[in-house]
């Protein structure tokens, strides 16, 4: 069956356009109370490949049995999208501010301690309910702030509202040049075995102003204020980011791999009645400390010689950066290594740098997870 | 006398050319032994006047009697000032990352009550000098980082480097469109007379990311962990910001004005042994909790009626924001005023605006300070 | 009377929002037969004030006795007035191609001999329609092209299918920082007495690109071919680009001087019955062979000494180049000058510049237009 | 043997820093006199593959029997390989202006039948030595203007009076997401069997503003002016195009691949003494009146389903346009194809586009070119 369609405008351009989000809704078929989803794409404007995975996801919800609500919004960030520069999408950041617009999510400040003294008599279910209007509310509460907010918080605290009606938040985004990662909580690590994605960064449970952080936090803060208290409460809402391959990329194919795997979660979860089998493929981890940042030591044009996905030992050549200037000396052509084992992630888009750039991001010190 | 010169690499763009800042050094005439002084200007590239003031400055410490060394820094960001965006310099973030280039300082992480405990011994004077290595130490540490450090930190730890030898640290930039203003620590208040600049925004001790907290607040935290310890320790450092008037200005006369307040507080300061007498002028304090952000309600053209620096009471006309899209509508033409009194200090350059654009920043609650 | 209002679509973004074009007409109150006009502003992105123009020519003619056609499209070119880059709005060429929006209009290609060959018979009236029918024709099949257009073109031309409907077409713009200057065709000098505006660039009757050009310059070639075959036939079409002042400035007050003196124009041609006399003022004229640029001969920082719309004598002082790398040498500040008399019309709008850049434009050889 | 090594400043960013371009030559090792060569790459910033082209041509020639000067000049354009947008170089147009870098060449504006009869009485070797002469001093006038050249103009004159020094000039671009092709001029054709390049566009003998046109069309024209002048003279210079595949990309091995196919040109024109022959493949032409731009008939994400460099059958998909705002609707999913049988050459780099921007170009009406 079709989704339903509806819109929401989040700002409006300084020629007088209206900025409008397409949303599209899933209801259950019957009385059937699953997890409510929500899941949204291309909040970074190049990111675009999750815009595909949503659409063969529909494709596939379409001949579902829906049990949970379903919440889809593609092409989150239209501000972000239309942005150009060159043949290019400068949508990583506001072109005014420079703020990322992933950073832009509402950090809840909450007296928990007191909110849960004043709500300690509630059922669980009815805790948790509680709770999610006091976080929709408060979203609310600062979109109406009396001095304005800035764009990208307008743009973000919408989204974030619409994401805190949901136990399951997927945020799909890509690399720049980039192989499949999952950003995963580290109390939900046993969920990543079902995505189709191969590796997994093991991230803490705080704010550090992404979509997952901004909706898993609060209900994390929250499960620890109980046990405090002395009550065993769930953590009840699991949220993920979905980098899905390499920015500037559409491909139909590939996003019907990740559909199956954004499939196969939830069907693990009972938002659809079908049983959906993962891949069955090896998975790997890494604690975001693990996770390094490699900066161009001296400027140059860059050969990047690793394959991101891939295993790179000690010592291998990461990339070869050529220097015209120097040609004649020992710089005209570098090779540069890391100094232990990694899994190179993803690396820059561009290949000409200056100093400083990052160049590659690695995993080190992977660990296989279970399956 | 002329000063002397030197230069520092601070990076390499990516076909080769090094990036050098300019860098000149006033030595005391004798055995003198005044405060040392750091001075730099334009970090971010399209605040360029405090170039100018730097010139008159030097042309007036030529004719001086030099008791403590002064260290100018002009251009301190070539990569901001030479990226341009159209005729405008696109200045005030790194244009590949987002980074505003005035928050890429190191945020120092030294255990303070341990190394106080290992430094307990030692005279103040000796203390100082102990505490001034370490943060020197601890940047030049940082740039020799395995991983490499982004463009923006390379930036900015060298400058914060230079910095951290000196006692007197000021920070030249400047607003969008704006009037005179000076970021004071609370602590330090009491010197704000000195400067030609009618408004001071008064903030608290706590590192933001700037190059004036950079310097200050390791002095700060130091001197309140001996306070704990007993003992009563000078606040080492004076670092302000300094805000002088708008971007994409320059102005000679104009800066002479604020060469010479800069020269009364080095006088006051025993930097040079003229006595020169701060401009009378009066001067209006805010604490940052009153420094207000207004954002477009909606979108649309803009005429600026608010002028800066000038008293506006509330209900008064902010800004005429028209809509030609909406003619013949209410919303033709809208006037937007703030429901409180303020001095309005800065606003907005363009004069067409998205939702949300930050479009005034005002002072409220303002007080006079002594003088 | 208020205008009756629509809206062109001109264009798609990426994630999917229409462009269109705000469109307000006056029609005639009875059976008067004036000419047309087509009046249309902020074609470049950054240069909003004629938006305010048309507002306050809109709310005059609401109150005049309206004798012909009159359409007028604000906020002509969405897309550049939506380009922020930093504070500024990128719009004055297309971020993706470089090539500038006022550019773009179709440069027609009409075998003039043979046309006026099959349509020789017709009365000047008949035949005057006939042309105007084929050039709308012309946009409208360049718009159906298979292979697509660009967006600049489509819409430029689309503008220019508007715009060809009409007598008298008026191009709002405005200057980087400019006093206010006219582009008027050698043909019709006559005509710049009506305008507020003290300078006017007088061109040739040669098609260059801009919107007054793409207007007149099929008229001007036609009455040149019907000259050829002995007929003396009028330049039917009178357009003008108003340069007024400078770029990012919404000045309500200024906007209704320039408004009244587009009034003085539209009452001479007696679209509006009112008797409407044109502003007193001394007004020049300049050749655009006589028009210079002025690059800047080295790299450095500005200081824009010589006031626009002011005569400035060959020798003075045009701009202070400040280059504080270099203090302490003679180049540390330089004086520039033009080695003859001129009246600097705009200067360009940052503060530094790369050894290269145009840094005034000034009229020569002026010689005062009667009135 | 080594190449010797120089510089030449072209110009100065606005912070200071000179701007100049490493330069290599190579010798004749004996009195030999071959033909004088010209190669130049990365004039637009993001097209640096060709700097690693000259890297490998260096190489080989380092162990050639020079007969011929060779003069190398990679990293042509600092200003554009700097300039970084986001994770992207933004170098294919003065970001002040808007001015395609590749555009900016001088064309000359000599009287060639009064030069021609003035020197008609030279030999013909002479005559070519007084007319390079002729070329290179305009250009040096030029760059002598009293009023200043613009920054893009400054640097192209600087490159084009180096090349109007060389028999042979080549131009080493690349397109955004491109195979490789020649720009070949129609009198030259013979020579693009040469290259390892499979497809060639036949371009016409007049100047559209690139460095392969401002090096040939004097001579072109000259040759012309003789014959009619009943003197038959060769046209002196062969000037080339090389788009080396796609953009921000550098690959060490293929560049060797494209070194050895100028390396079989040099060697056919006796500019080494060894025997290179070129790679056998099939090669392909294409007049440029046949090379056609297809723009997004509509706005949306962009599969690119045809794949650069492989025929294409007229009905076949070019690309898929998928329009998640749409979805539901018959327009989520728009498979585009063309109406003729053609090759795609190269297309868009971003996978998001509005309506208008030019999706792929393609070359139809091949025929196969000798060998």
């Amino acid at each position: 069956m079709l989704p339903t369609t509806s819109s929401l405008q989040i700002g409006e351009l300084a020629a007088g356009q209206a900025l409008t989000l397409p949303i599209y809704h899933f209801k259950p078929s019957g009385k059937h109370s699953g997890p409510k989803v929500y899941i949204q794409a291309n909040v970074h404007g190049a990111e675009v490949q999750g815009n595909a995975v949503i659409y063969q996801l529909m494709k596939q919800l379409e001949r579902c049995d829906i049990l949970g609500e379903i919440t889809l919004v593609p092409l989150a960030n239209p501000l972000g999208i239309n942005q150009k520069s060159g043949e290019f999408t400068l949508g990583r950041f506001d072109p005014i501010t420079g703020v990322n617009w992933n950073r832009e999510y509402l950090n809840h400040a909450i007296d928990l301690p007191t909110w849960y003294k004043e709500h300690a008599e509630l059922s669980d279910s009815e805790l948790i309910q509680a709770y999610r209007s006091t976080l929709v509310e408060a979203c609310q509460r600062r979109l109406r702030n009396d001095w304005g907010v800035t764009t990208g918080h307008r743009l973000a605290v919408n989204l974030q509202a619409m994401a805190h009606e949901a136990d399951i938040v997927l945020d799909l985004h890509t690399g720049p040049k980039s192989c499949k990662h999952l950003y995963c909580p580290e109390y939900d690590i046993a969920s990543a075995q079902f995505f189709a994605i191969p590796y997994t960064l093991v991230i803490p449970n705080s704010f550090g102003g992404a979509m997952d952080e901004a909706a898993f936090c609060p209900w994390w803060q929250l499960s620890e204020v109980a046990k405090v208290m002395g009550r065993d409460l769930e953590i009840a809402v699991s949220a993920f980011t979905l980098e899905l391959a390499s920015q500037e990329r559409i491909c139909l194919e590939d996003a019907l791999v990740d559909a199956k795997g954004i499939l196969a979660y939830l069907s693990h979860r009972g938002v659809i009645a079908e049983q959906v089998e993962p891949a069955k493929m090896r998975r790997f981890g890494c604690y975001l400390k693990d996770y390094k940042k490699y900066h161009a030591p001296m400027a140059g044009l860059v050969e990047y010689v690793a394959p991101v996905g891939e295993p790179l030992a000690a010592g291998e050549t990461l990339v070869n950066l050529l220097r015209l200037d120097l040609y004649g000396s020992e710089q005209e052509l570098t090779a540069l290594s890391l100094p232990q084992d990694c899994v190179p992630i993803l690396h820059f888009a561009s290949a000409s740098v200056h100093q400083g750039t990052e160049l590659y991001k690695v995993m080190t010190n992977l660990f296989e997870l279970p399956h």
